[in-house]
């Protein structure tokens, strides 16, 4: 209702473009009006040239009952997370992050004691990854809480690796194993219900610790883009798995106008992963492919550099890239090549 | 209500502390990792150093129902003010804005045309200021809108002017005039008031442009700082006027360990805005001090610097430094002096 409504006009839903249809839709007319700005929306985050080295920006934005449930998120648990997934963000740009801004909306139902938690998870992060906290904004909201966090970072212009760059016959990478935080959601999501029928059932979460803190607690790869510096590798291409294997691979071949192949057997699931998923009744691998927020690294580089990457314990090889034409496939252990689809699960969806 | 919860806590209300008093709270234990932080918390943006420049970053974050009402604050105008507010932040540090980041969670009350809307503001934000819209997030809310904007711009170290910077004998300086955006919000109150007793009426906006269009399309002095850059004028320290004269005279005293003494005669307040405060039973000149959102600067220059100024018909001096044990005071126009109070009028605590 407005003062100065329009009654005649016409509406469309949101919900029928989908989230990156939406940002597609709002991105599509841009216009940059400073050389500085080397990069700007499609990528992990943006580059803005400054003089001989580049700053890059990410930000996010979390929202109470879309993005975090706190009935089962503790809250310095929520403020460490929101720090994480945008240093998650720099470090996909092969970029080490070293500022963060935090802003904040919450109703007067959050006593300060509230405020103090989530902060402490948002200055454990802090020290943790040796990022500063250097500004914000603090509100209150007529509901809910809502988490607005920017990360920045610092780097030379030629060591910034972009989504675009992966070529022909390179090696398609990940960090760490998949699957895990999309099921540790899942055992939240049960015994949740369990006791919203039963307020005295205490949860069972016995043999879940790992997934638990997958999804609870996730870590940024910064160990990898120092193993980078380290071991003098740059990835021709690379993205963080913030929303499943899938939908990051899809992303990569988009932006780098290339098919690509990985093998369902090389797909790295831990065996806790492997078990619970069975007690849920899902397949480990397709919890990979399509849960989200594991936070790992996604990335290609160049068969020249197998033999720096084939004994890193961090690394797994999982496939390779091909001509555009090829197409996007999984290879399943019984050699069938399935096309993959963005069904990928999305946080910014998984109430819709 | 958690799964986790501790029953046996106590509890402080965050009101009790008020805005500033959380922010210190909240920040008073921060530690700095890296040398490139230059400034967080406590200014109107933080500085970044990157190699022989810097950046400095601002951001603020807009919840419907606490910073605006949609029933009369147009979606355009919105997401142009959203903008605004953050790029007067960096020209306050003496810094032509240069990039901005966008986040957006709204309700899905809100259509597509809505979005459409609120980004035609921002871009036409973006094109007036020359600054580029690099990345930004958008995501679902589960009630109302929230805006988030990130603004940076580039500098050289020496350039940039802090809130900290004022001597003795300075000359206080404001552009432009001020209580405009306090006086077009109390319109918007009442004609909104009228229409919820009426739906039939329409509003009475006549003779009422300049404040409404203070406070509903404000700008940010972006020209003023490249006057200064023309005149080759550094001010000594500078803060935009986002919460009142009033209150941003005290943060200019103490961020600058000084005193100070401004003329009520000199405060520049528009005819019109003398005229709409008469018709509310307000002061003009208690508008521009406690009144909010007028998004001037407020600067204090050398008294070597006053032929370079005092001509300007976008500045206006208003009054000088003093040494701190002098107080901060409002000389009157019978020559009393007032202590000057926080009591500024702020548009997070507006609801409060």
């Amino acid at each position: 209702m407005s003062i100065f409504e329009n009654k005649e006009q016409k509406f469309t839903s949101i919900s029928s473009l989908g989230e990156f249809g939406l940002i597609d839709h709002i991105t599509k007319d841009i216009e940059h009006y400073n050389d500085s700005t080397l990069k700007g929306v499609g990528d992990d985050a943006a580059v803005i040239k400054c003089g001989a080295f580049c700053q890059v920006v990410s930000t996010d934005l979390l929202v109470e009952g879309v993005h975090f449930d706190l009935s089962y998120a503790p809250l310095k648990h929520l403020g460490y997370k929101a720090v994480v997934v945008n240093l998650s963000d720099i470090c996909a740009m092969n970029v080490i992050p070293t500022q963060i801004t935090v802003s904040l909306a919450l109703s007067n139902r959050f006593p300060l004691e509230a405020v103090e938690e989530l902060y402490a998870g948002v200055k454990l992060a802090c020290k943790q990854y040796e990022v500063d906290l250097i500004g914000g904004d603090t509100t209150s909201s007529l509901s809910g809480l809502m988490i607005s966090v920017t990360a920045m970072g610092m780097a030379k212009e030629e060591d910034i690796v972009y989504r675009s760059g992966a070529g022909e016959k390179d090696l398609i990478v990940t960090t760490g194993d998949l699957g895990g935080a999309y099921l540790g959601l899942q055992i939240l999501e049960r015994e949740k219900a369990v006791f919203m029928e039963d307020k005295n059932m205490q949860p069972d979460l016995h043999g879940s610790e790992y997934v638990l803190e997958r999804q609870l607690k996730p870590e940024a790869r910064k160990d990898v883009v120092e193993m980078f510096k380290k071991m003098d590798l740059k990835p021709t291409s690379m993205i963080d798995i913030s929303d499943g294997l899938s939908s990051e691979l899809l992303h990569l071949a988009k932006s780098s106008d290339a098919g690509l192949q990985v093998y369902e057997e090389k797909i790295p699931v831990d065996p806790t992963v492997m078990t619970i998923a069975e007690e849920f009744n899902l397949n480990g691998v397709t919890c990979a492919l399509n849960g989200g927020e594991d936070y790992e690294l996604l990335f290609t580089v160049a068969q020249n550099d197998y033999e720096k990457i084939k004994a890193n314990p961090n690394m797994t090889i999982i496939g390779y890239m091909t001509e555009k034409s090829s197409g996007v496939h999984l290879i399943t252990h019984d050699a069938k090549a399935i096309p993959l689809t963005a069904q990928g699960w999305n946080s910014h969806q998984k109430d819709a």
